[in-house]
Parts: structure tokens; sequence; C-alpha cells
């Protein structure tokens, strides 16, 4: 028997020998290569941390205690390790477990992850509660250094560091990016802080100092001002929390030493680990950028399956064709180049290339910035991690009706990442922006065209908004705000991007019926006056939206109070969207097929519509 | 003459002798002091930055170079200096020039300011651009330590700090709160680094040492190691940003010597100015919060005119007594305890009490987690500001539909603040949020009875939508999701919140012309199955919708749909409401009526729906 078949919760790690961790996390290393090689999903982050997560385990108990991962795509030893292994090789598919934590699978998942930089406010919460609410359990947030350059990352530690709750945020530094800022000063630190001597001295300084406030305040002033030439400060100790570090991520006996010291000092302690992405495996190890999310591959030789061109792809290169002819165009990413498809823009044009670190908010203020002094500004973002933006959309991009272009990338479902990543929200909160002008190609050659009109003639910010993945049979070039795709009598068919190759696909099966639906694309989302829309519907009087979004606010309902206020009347109308748009994970076929707005589904909506009475049905 | 009489454009003031700059900057405070008496504004914090600002346009031309304020109230001396004294006795009124910098009424107001911690990406972005395309100009950012805790300032600075572009960053530190942590090390930063020697010697080794990388770094390394030792850091200096100060900001000389000398550094350069609030005004200086943003006021005493109560007020007030009775509840703010009326719960619950800085995203996330492990957070919070939170809302709280309620305060037009800050975008971002419930009283005792449904009755997130100010003619108690408030035939009349007062008036008059408008309060905004007022149009026909909120998503258009969805035949609909959501500063009855909202506007459309045909009118 394995030790790794022995460990069924977070408690059975803590019965094991030095010899079984080390084989421990030997197994868990095969079993993520293998097993990621035939599901797909996070290798280089994953193999980073099985030191770290056995050591949390080893310390922590994860059904009472709080374990706070961040963005959570360093899960899967947690995962395999709290009840799950025998799922694991149903990670990411539909109907199998989740690729993130997820606390509706595991009382283990604390909570949900996806988005980055939100462990640290999380984990502050749960310890104010834990304290106002007399509880005993430990809080743990867990934050990559990638993380660590959003805003909402420092908003949670400033405060966790003021809050004096005792909680312990490990800080995973896999790209050295932060430890070059420590620098020197971390050894001299961890000499001086690990040793327990020291956590005992200041254990017993803070409670006899507290009860004498004002010994407390001279003595803080004297240790600050002593430590402020002694020690060199990092930013982490300046906010008030106590640093310990940095420790070698793969050196289990130094983790969980170093953890224990951190719970029990009882206060807000940032632990700096540092890990190497990949590890163990000679691949991923050399390119962990390569194998960070990736699709199967060969687990001996680390060759990837082939992927399809993707709409990310067509970005890249288009822009970087436009931008050859007009300087004023940069291209801005928040440390997604790779994912958005901008990669060779920063090697064609290093110069106007800006990467922002996980920073929605900033790059989209920064962006308002550019325009207001001439340049053209192009932010590639995935459509979840834009609303980030929102506000800086409407008051620093919209107010001044600044012409920033927002290339809008995974759109509509993503698949396997699941419900943290779906981009089922921006048709709503784009067009609520004040003269946005959002646009939806449905094909390559549509994202090209579009994209030069997004970049040169139009006035004021513009979303260019398109899927993951590639292009589908529809393979038109109609950049018009909306298109008759097929003619008809019986209902009105609309839809945008992608979803025009499903809902044509429905007109045909229709037609075998007898039932003619007049599709119409609709290639500019706002503004539209919906002419075409309306004419086909005083035809029709019949409407079926479909839309690979959240219903509230959604094209549909748009045009059908266009048809309200300028006297359309309408017989029947179904919205056929993702509804309040929380949707797990799985292929995007399998979950259009759930959602009803695959081929077949469509035609079933589009016959019960047809068939359905005028009132109350 | 007096001096500032002669100064109508940046430039101006580079002429004036030293009397004559200290005689501009008293005349420049007793202008804000009598003038802001009349016109109600920001005091405190302009009186703080008079010789700040004299010593920016000493330095440079605001016409050409770019001068970002941030959050804004604290330019009106900026404003008086470029050509706008003659109308500062129209700020903030109906046609008059705005509280805050506003490019398209000069071009030296450079960026548009209200939302905090934008300036530093917005220069950044600026500087960049310049730089792009060889222009000659500087860019100056004016951040205050308040808006430095937000997560976009520090997104900005640590990319500006990264950047190297050449631009200037004043730290107006009014509060200490920087200062304390900067603490000791700021002397000594000061005499070393104000001295022009050091500056030189910094330029010399820069252009020289980046001639040669190799000993560049290896000089950087040994100096950044001795520095370290030497100069004991602090946050600003290890993002890399050369830092000046602390700088005496009443000491108009030091200001102007400090700002030259970071322009001159050609390098990303933080100023750190420590400020008085309100200096020069007794009673401003001695009570800054009181006199940040005020109403009209006696000059001489600073004794406030009255104002009425609020629902701000009220807020407090009810959320002090539920929490007597139920000790899960806690109250977050983020930095705006006085403003949503919850100052008396810190005073009552100090250990439930969370002021988080100005940092809405964390509030939102850190709330989600002690709504995770138990309590019940209430998030009071401004309806413009909440956009920060916009991803955190879906993100951490509605994906696990956690019981968070969030107290949405200025909801609808906010009057003289204008653009930037009015409360018009809420009823549709939160109703995308996933099983979001909104809840929106119309009196006094309905925020009351709403608050106490939201805080026990509802499971997941909560929104109770509240305006600016008081209650109005309305003072009753009905909190279902629909209620007829008159009964009618000719046309349905919906409405919410405080616009029931407007709408029932509308009533009146078209009752008194013989046309009976059957008005129903919403309650609920969503979900809402609107049964009522679907009944209602199916006996009308003709709906009126009249909402204080941009026309994307609003409640008139989920109405519209749910009818042609239910087969509800529609004759005529108007949607009166705040169109694509930008609206500018005035009082709240002058804007409405702007707007077509108020009753004699909603009368007005009213009789045009009802005389309209059909058809496409």
């Amino acid at each position: 028997m394995s030790v790794i078949e022995k460990i069924n919760c977070s408690n059975d790690v803590k019965a094991l020998s030095r010899d079984e961790l080390k084989a421990l996390c030997e197994e868990l290393r095969k079993l993520e290569i293998e097993s990621i090689a035939k599901t797909g999903g996070h290798l280089a982050s994953n193999l980073g941390v099985v030191e770290l997560t056995v050591a949390l385990h080893r310390v922590y108990d994860s059904s009472v205690d709080r374990i706070v991962f961040d963005v959570g795509h360093q899960c899967y030893a947690h995962k395999i390790l709290t009840g799950r292994r025998e799922k694991f090789s149903t990670l990411r598919q539909h109907g199998g477990i989740s690729g993130f934590p997820k606390p509706n699978e595991a009382v283990d998942d604390a909570f949900i992850a996806g988005h980055a930089s939100n462990s640290v406010s999380v984990a502050l919460g749960m310890a104010r509660a834990r304290t106002l609410n007399g509880d005993d359990y430990s809080v743990v947030a867990i934050i990559g250094d990638g993380a660590l350059t959003g805003g909402l990352a420092y908003e949670g530690l400033s405060n966790a560091a003021a809050s004096g709750e005792p909680m312990v945020i490990i800080l995973n530094d896999n790209n050295m990016s932060i430890s070059k800022n420590v620098g020197g000063t971390s050894r001299l630190l961890q000499m001086m802080r690990i040793r327990p001597g020291y956590i005992n001295f200041k254990k017993w300084y803070r409670s006899v100092l507290k009860k004498t406030p004002k010994l407390y305040k001279v003595a803080h002033k004297l240790k600050e001002w002593l430590k402020s030439w002694m020690l060199p400060n990092n930013m982490f100790s300046e906010m008030g929390l106590d640093y310990l570090g940095p420790i070698d991520g793969h050196d289990l006996d130094a983790l969980e030493k170093a953890i224990r010291l951190a719970k029990d000092m009882q206060a807000p302690v940032l632990v700096h680990v540092i890990t190497c992405k990949g590890k163990g495996c000679d691949y991923a190890e050399a390119h962990p950028d390569k194998y960070h999310g990736v699709g199967c591959y060969d687990e001996k030789t680390g060759v990837l399956s082939p992927s399809e061109v993707s709409f990310s792809d067509k970005l890249g290169e288009y822009l970087c064709q436009y931008a050859e002819d007009d300087r004023r165009i940069v291209a801005i990413t928040a440390a997604m180049a790779g994912g958005t498809g901008i990669e060779c823009f920063a090697v064609k044009y290093p110069d106007r290339f800006f990467d922002t670190g996980i920073a929605e908010g900033h790059s989209t203020t920064m962006a308002a910035g550019m325009a207001k002094q001439g340049l053209i500004p192009v932010f590639a973002v995935y459509s979840t991690f834009l609303q980030r933006g929102y506000d800086m959309l409407i008051h620093d991009v919209a107010l001044l009706r600044l012409h920033v272009v927002f290339c809008v990338d995974r759109a509509g479902l993503v698949g396997s990442d699941g419900e943290t990543h779906q981009g089922v929200f921006d048709v709503n909160y784009l067009s609520t922006v004040p003269g946005m002008t959002v646009l939806a190609p449905s094909s390559f050659q549509e994202l090209h065209d579009m994209l030069g009109y997004a970049l040169h003639d139009i006035e004021g910010p513009v979303a260019v908004r398109y899927p993951r993945g590639g292009e589908g049979e529809y393979k038109g070039s109609l950049v018009e705000s909306e298109a008759v795709l097929r003619p008809g009598d019986d209902l009105t068919l609309v839809c945008y991007g992608t979803m025009v190759n499903e809902a044509l696909a429905a007109a045909g099966k229709l037609a075998e019926q007898g039932i003619h639906a007049e599709v119409l694309k609709l290639g500019m989302l706002c503004p539209n006056d919906f002419s075409l829309c309306l004419e086909s519907l005083r035809k029709t009087g019949r409407l079926l939206a479909v839309e690979e979004v959240c219903e509230a606010g959604c094209i549909g309902s748009r045009l059908l109070t266009a048809a309200a206020v300028k006297g359309v009347a309408i017989k029947g109308a179904r919205l056929l969207n993702l509804g309040e748009g929380i949707i797990c994970h799985g292929k995007v076929s399998e979950l259009l097929q759930d959602q009803g707005l695959d081929a077949e589904g469509i035609a079933n909506t589009a016959r019960e519509l047809l068939t359905s009475g005028v009132d109350e049905k």
C-alpha cells in the first residue's frame, strides 16, 4: 500500500513518519503529473506547493481550521489529501471535481478562489468572525507573489496588519520577483526571528507592555527606532506584519517549523516561502509558463496536444498588423500576455507594450491617462477579470469619453475553469458604461475588421468581445450592427458572437420541420437601435434571443424594451441565456447543452414558442 | 488691486514677488472661507493645500503640464488661479463651475477626479504617452494619505516605480497617518536628499553607469546594500520611487524648492508634503472632519446651517437597534463612518465596527469571509463607491451565496458633487449579481423595516438602497415587493425609492385633468416577478416607469421583458430615467427637473404616452 492511499483527511498526514512524508510528496507529484496529463489543468503551480501543502496539513486540520487559497490553481495536493484522491481523475471534467477550491465540494475547502488577491481579505474576515464568536480555530491565507501585485492584496494586508488578529499569511514566492525586493534583509530576519527565543520574548513583551500602554508606547518607539537602524525593513514589516522567512518551500521540516511558529505567535504573521514552479518534473521546471495551465500532454516527454487556432492568437496577430501603421497604438495586459495572445506584440513593439501585473483597475485607469494624451491604448483582458475594472471604466474612461479599446477575451462560457472564470456578465456591465460601444465578432475575419473599426472609426470607449477557443462553421465578415443571416417568417432568432453557429444549426433543424426562423446576427451590441430586428419582429411577432450571458440586462431584454417603446406588438418571446450566471465547469459544448443553448435546445425552445398562446404561458 | 486679481493663469503666479506670494495665499484663504460659506463645498481640505497649489503653479504651467488631482476636493485654489476666480461664487451650483477638476471646464484641469486613488495611474498613463509621443511636458499626481489606502494607488505606485518614467507624485499627508509609519527615517532622508549636491550626484551616476550596464548593476547593488544599512527604507523607496521629504506644506519656499528638485530628477519621484487641514481658519483647523464637506455656514463663527434628518442618520440609528439584539451583526465602512451615519455604531459597538480605509473591494471580500464564518456583516457604502467592489460582489459574495448586507447610501442623484458621485448605476450592477436581493425603501419607516428584513429574513447577498438626504411626503410602511399606492385605469406608473413622491404628485396633477394613473411602488427591485405590475398593465396596456438610474438594465426594461415573455400586450411604454447616466452637479430638484423626472415632467410624459398611437411613435 502506498502512503498516499492511507490519507483520507487532513489529520491522517499528522500520523506519518518522516520517511513516509517524503514518500507522500513523491507520490503526490507522480499522481499530479500522470493525472493532469489526461485531464488537463494547472501543472507547474501545483508541483511547486507539494511540500507546502503537506506541511500545512501537518500543522492544521483543514476540516476545522480555515485554509484560504488565492487564485486556487495550486490546490490539487490539498484536494488529494482531503478525501478526493479517487475523484482526482475527474478533475475539471463535467460532473467531476473542480480545479479550484470549492466549499460545496468539501468542508476542507474554506473558500472559493479564482480571481487573484482575495485570500488575505477573506482570511481577515474569517479571523475576525472567529474572534468575535469566541471560536477556536486557525486561519491561514496562501497568496502567490503574482497575486500580491493586485491592489486588493495590499488593502487586505494593510488592514490585516492593523487588526492584530491572529492569522498566518503564507507568501508563496515562486518567481523571485518579491525576494529581489526583500533581498539581503531576509536572511538576517530569518536568523533572528526563526529562533523560538525571539518569539517567546516577543510574546512576553506584548503581554506585559500592553497592560501599561504608556510604557508600551515608549518601548515600542524605541524598538522601532532600534529596529530601523539594526534591521532593514521590508514592506510587510513596515505595514506591521510579523515577518518570517524566507523559508525553502521544498524543505518539509523547515516549513512545518516556520508554520508552527507563525501559528503560535498569535498575531498577523507573514511567512515568506520560496518555491519552485514545476518542481520535480523536468519539462515543467524548465518552462513553468508553458506548463502553467495546460491541456493534455505526454507525461513522459511533456509534449502538449496540439490546440486549435484561437481568437486570442488572432487578436495578437491583427493587433500587431494595425500597430505597424499607427504608432499611437499601445498594448496593455494585466499579467496575461500569453493568455490574451499579445506576447507577439511585446516582442515586436517592446516600448509600446505594458504588463501591469494583476492590476485590472490600474490598467484601465492608466489606459484612460494614455488616451487623454493622444495614444490609442488597447487593454487585452479576460471578461471575468475586467469586472475588477468596472468602476474605472465608468469613472476614469467613460466620464471623459476617452477612446480606450478593450479586447475582452474569454467572453461567454470558458469551460473547465468553471464558475469563477465564466465570462457571462460583460455584456451587461459593459453596456451600462456611458458611451461604450460593444462589438461582438463571430469569426476571425470579423475580429480583424471590428478591431480595425474599434481602433480607428469609433469615438469613446469601445469593447470587442470574443470567446475562448476558435471560430466555428460561420466564417463570414458582416460587421454591420445587425445582419440577416437567414430569412424566415415564423420567428425572429437573434444571436451574436460564436452563438451564430448554434443558432444557424437550430434554424436548419427547424426548417426540416417546416418552421422558418429568421436568424439575425448582432455585430454591435450597443449602441443598437435594433431596426432590422424590429422589422423582423413586426413580421414574425415572436422573439427568441439566444445568448451566452446572464439574463439580467441581456440583449434580448433590451430588444423587447425597444419593441415596447416603439409599439411593436409581440405575440411571444423567449430569452435563452445563462440565467443568473453561475455555471459549473465542463466542456463548453456540454455546458451549452445543459443550458439548452445548443442547436437542439434552441430548436426545442423555438418550437415551444410557436405552439404557446399569446397570454400567460 | 489685490494680488489675486492679477492672476488669470498658471504663469501669472510665476511673476510674483515673495511678498506678493504671501499675500496671495492669504487672499486665497479669505476667498475660500467667504465663498464656501455661501455655496457649501469642501473647506478644510482646500485650506490645507493653498501653499502647495501656489508652489505647483510656480514650477509648472497647468495649461501644458499635466497636474492630476486625486479625489479632487482640494482643487479650489487651482481653479481660482486658472481663470475661474470670478466664477468661484457659482461653485457646485446648477450651471456653475464644478467642485471637482473637470477637463471640459478648463484646459488646466488635466483629468477628472472624484473616486479616490486614481491619480498615480492616470499620471503614469500620461507620462508614458508623453514619452512615446516625444512631447515635452511634465506630469504630476497629487494624492492624499487617505487615498493612499486604496489598492488602486498601490497598483499605480508600484507600476510607476518600475516604469522609470519621469513624473512627480506629491503625497499630501494631512493627518499624519503616513508620517507615523515613515517616522524617524524621514528627517534623515530630507537632510540627505534635499541637498542639490545629492541630486546632481544621482543624475551623473545614472547617466554614466547606465552606459555600462554591468558596472551599473554592481554599483547599484552596492548602493542598495549600503543604503539598506545606512538609511532605513520606507515603502516608497522600497518600491523603487525616489523619495523627497517630508516637506512643510505651508512653507512656500521649501515646497517650491522640493518640487523643482523632483522635476529635475527625471525619474518617478515621490515628494512627501505635510499639510494641515483647515489651515488658517480656526474652526476648520480645530475640526477638520466637521468642515470637510459642508453646506452653508457662518464665515465668522463656523456655525453650520442646520441639515435635515437623512436616511444615513436613520440607518445608523436602526442598525444600532438591530445590533443590540443580535451579536452577529457587525458594521463595515470604507472611510465613510460619518457620511454613512454609522459613527454611532462605532461608539456603541467598537469591537464590532471596522473601518477599512478607502478600500471598497477589500471591505466586500472581508465581509464575505465574515459571513462564511457566521457573522452578519453590514457594509454601509455609497452607491458610486461600491462600483469598486463589483467583482468582489460577484466572485467573493455571490458565488457562495453569502449573507452580506449592503447598505447602499447616496443611491440616485446626489446633487452638487456631480457626475463623479451620482449613484445611478447600482440598480443595474446589483441586479446582475447572482442571487442578490435589492430592496428600495421609500421612507424612514420602510428603511427600518427593510433593514430588519434584510438582516434576518433573507438568505444570500442583499442590498438596501436609499438616497442622499431625507424622506419626502410619503411616509408609508409598505415593504411588499409591489404595492398599489393609487388605483387608476389609464396607465401604469411604476416607481420606487423616494421617486414615489414625484410619481404621486404627478398622478395628482393628471387626475385633475381626468387621467387616472395607477401608481405602483416597488419595494423589492430584484428578484421580482412583477405580478401586480403585470396585472395593472393588462388593464391599462400602458407603462410609464420613472427611475433615478441609468437606462441600461433599468427596472422598466425588466418589467417590459416580463410582460413580453408572459404575453401581456403593451400598447405603449415610456421609460423615464437618466439615460446613459452622466449627470452634472446642481440641486437634486433642479436635476430632476432637467431630466423630466419631477412631477411636472412625469405628468407631461404620461400625457404624451396616452395620446401616442400604437405603432412607431
